[in-house]
């Protein structure tokens, strides 16, 4: 086995957000050298890291090159080169997740597909090629209105998804390829975390379930374990386990869920990295999913995925109405409420909607924690 | 409230190694900038700050210069110049803990004497100005065999400590200002952290035991909650609370106590700062000790102290017969085990006895995680 710790082994990670620099905490407790590829030079990750170089994530050459100096290399967004790893894969590099589960993720078409060829339990949905293929689809009535519309490329925290009610919202979309999918009337969105290392060993965390904020499609509070039956909850993990056994990934994939009126689980989306539904994890979990992810892209054994506690997470968003250098209004209020821990992303520009960090909520009984994150939620405030 | 997160707030951190690397961790979970001083150009903090410099931590000037820097200052050891402390807080910088606070814990005698100026119970000493008065007071009978020699300065991780059991002994320790304490027969060491911030908020972490690698005379595993009597337990956290109260510390005090064979509590030493028998809580308390450090020293609201488990860590130390570059053998088979953290501190030479990280183990069941330190020591080798 390759020695990581404390030696020459150098780890690239390509996207320096939130999630990079969350990742890079488990880089610097397990002394793993690491370089980071980012365009902005106020990247979260530019000073967690060993290496910070500034560059476009899209670029083919920029990409290979940053690859070429690793030894191996993930990512913390979809939105890269995926030509460029697989020109590294082919030059011997390891990349995980592969350069074929990015592919079959990135665009959000080819995912659904994806889908449908693995028997696996989706909304049904209908591909356009363009915004005018969409609309013509709507007159001859092949999709038909309340509609969830989906770019299949580009999306990103709320951006690219669209609930289409009436022929006027549908024709201020953006023109694009997209796809059109059943609204599904549900009850709960859970979102289960699989890991899954070279050597095959998978390991599936609790089922989560989230609350999304009505106007911006963001997760509001991420609670777990999702307050649902014991039997909803087997029936989510073992669909999860099949969507990983499916792509065969190496890391983490994140799936989210919709738990219908009628307990049918249907897929909605996945995504190869750490995700925003298993922050909880960094102080519930007995691993969180920062070190799994680098224990099973470093092929080393998978920790344990259970929680020491409830664990409830409020996503920080910046407040509506105020753009400019970012105050964390009443933060030292909210640390006084029991089981409090605040993580602030380091975006110096807070934005209406951006998020700007997250708080996690433990407590023995989920109950309270559920009651703790409301009031932080009313209580701290991102604005400038 | 000065807004410290994503702001120009900077934070100075004198000393650079794994405890204060292991702050850093939480100065990036809240974005608090921060600069940090040590003399070694490999020091673990390096890599983890906003700016780094090389620099003799006991040279006024470079203390000085380096404080004027920072808005708040504090340290993680406590062989730092006092003097330019005292002069930067003349000055009006906040340094916490103060250098009032520093100076009766850095010279080993003065602390003696300040517990039983305060009533604190303490193992009975006699201060030796020098190695000849030392070996005076043994020939007149003042002080008897055996008994602990400590140095008054310059010991840490068991430097400067030893048990003299004969003359041979006594005559061949350094040339140096010393304190003989009485050899006390005791069941267990205990210690307690306990958390001050400037407002005069006061919490106290669980009793921990600790249990002494026998020829290294360096703690090899720390258990909390401690595995002796309730009462017992809340004597010792109430003379851990009596020091805090003497000392007016700002910041973490970790108290380390004897638990006599009569049930007596006696402090042995203290220590104004993140302590390694603190570091089970990084991931079974609600608060970890350098977070709540960080709390403390920017007056923040101190956080739980509770434990969400039980928690055993083991100190990873250099094994005898190897210096060199490190290497961590049977790593990944200890992460196949049930609730295992790593935490490596980025020394890249090995050496016998130096302090190269620490693993815990968290369990609901604390004698399973006893069970699994025991293991993760015998698998686990430090070596080159």
């Amino acid at each position: 086995m390759t020695n990581f710790f404390s030696s020459d082994f150098t780890l690239g990670i390509l996207g320096g957000g939130q999630l990079g620099k969350m990742l890079l905490y488990e880089t610097r407790k397990f002394d793993i050298q690491t370089i980071v590829l980012d365009p902005s030079a106020e990247a979260p990750c530019r000073i967690a890291c060993n290496e910070f170089t500034r560059g476009d994530l899209m670029d083919y050459d920029t990409v290979l090159n940053f690859g070429r100096k690793a030894d191996v290399i993930t990512f913390e967004i979809e939105g890269v080169n995926v030509d460029a790893l697989e020109k590294l894969e082919a030059e011997g590099k390891k990349v995980y997740p592969s350069s074929q589960t990015l592919k079959r993720i990135q665009d959000k078409g080819v995912q659904k597909d994806f889908f449908s060829s693995h028997e696996i339990p989706t909304a049904a949905y209908k591909k356009c090629p363009s915004k005018k293929a969409f609309l013509e689809g709507l007159q001859k009535g092949e999709i038909s209105l309340p509609l969830v519309w989906k770019s299949t490329t580009g999306g990103y925290d709320g951006k690219g998804v669209a609930i289409i009610k009436n022929m006027d919202a549908a024709e201020d979309l953006p023109e694009t390829e997209c796809i059109a999918e059943d609204l599904i009337p549900f009850k709960n969105e859970l979102a289960v975390i699989v890991a899954r290392n070279p050597s095959g060993e998978v390991k599936t965390y609790p089922v989560v379930e989230m609350e999304f904020h009505p106007e911006a499609n963001q997760v509001e509070y991420v609670i777990c374990p999702a307050r649902i039956d014991a039997s909803v909850a087997e029936k989510a993990r073992k669909v999860a386990e099949k969507v990983s056994e499916a792509y065969q990934h190496v890391g983490l994939l994140a799936v989210e869920m919709f738990q219908t009126e009628e307990d049918e689980i249907l897929v909605n989306e996945v995504a190869p990295r750490p995700h925003n539904s298993g922050h909880y994890s960094i102080e519930a979990a007995f691993t969180n999913q920062f070190e799994q992810h680098l224990r099973a892209i470093l092929d080393l054994p998978l920790g344990e995925t259970e929680s020491k506690a409830g664990g409830v997470m409020v996503n920080l968003v910046g407040e509506e109405g105020y753009t400019g250098n970012v105050v964390y209004e009443n933060i030292s209020e909210i640390l006084k409420l029991k089981g409090v821990t605040p993580h602030i992303y380091g975006k110096k520009i807070t934005r209406p909607f951006r998020k700007m960090g997250h708080v996690t909520i433990v407590n023995a009984d989920l109950s309270e924690a559920r009651k703790i994150a409301e009031e932080v939620k009313k209580t701290i405030r991102v604005i400038s």
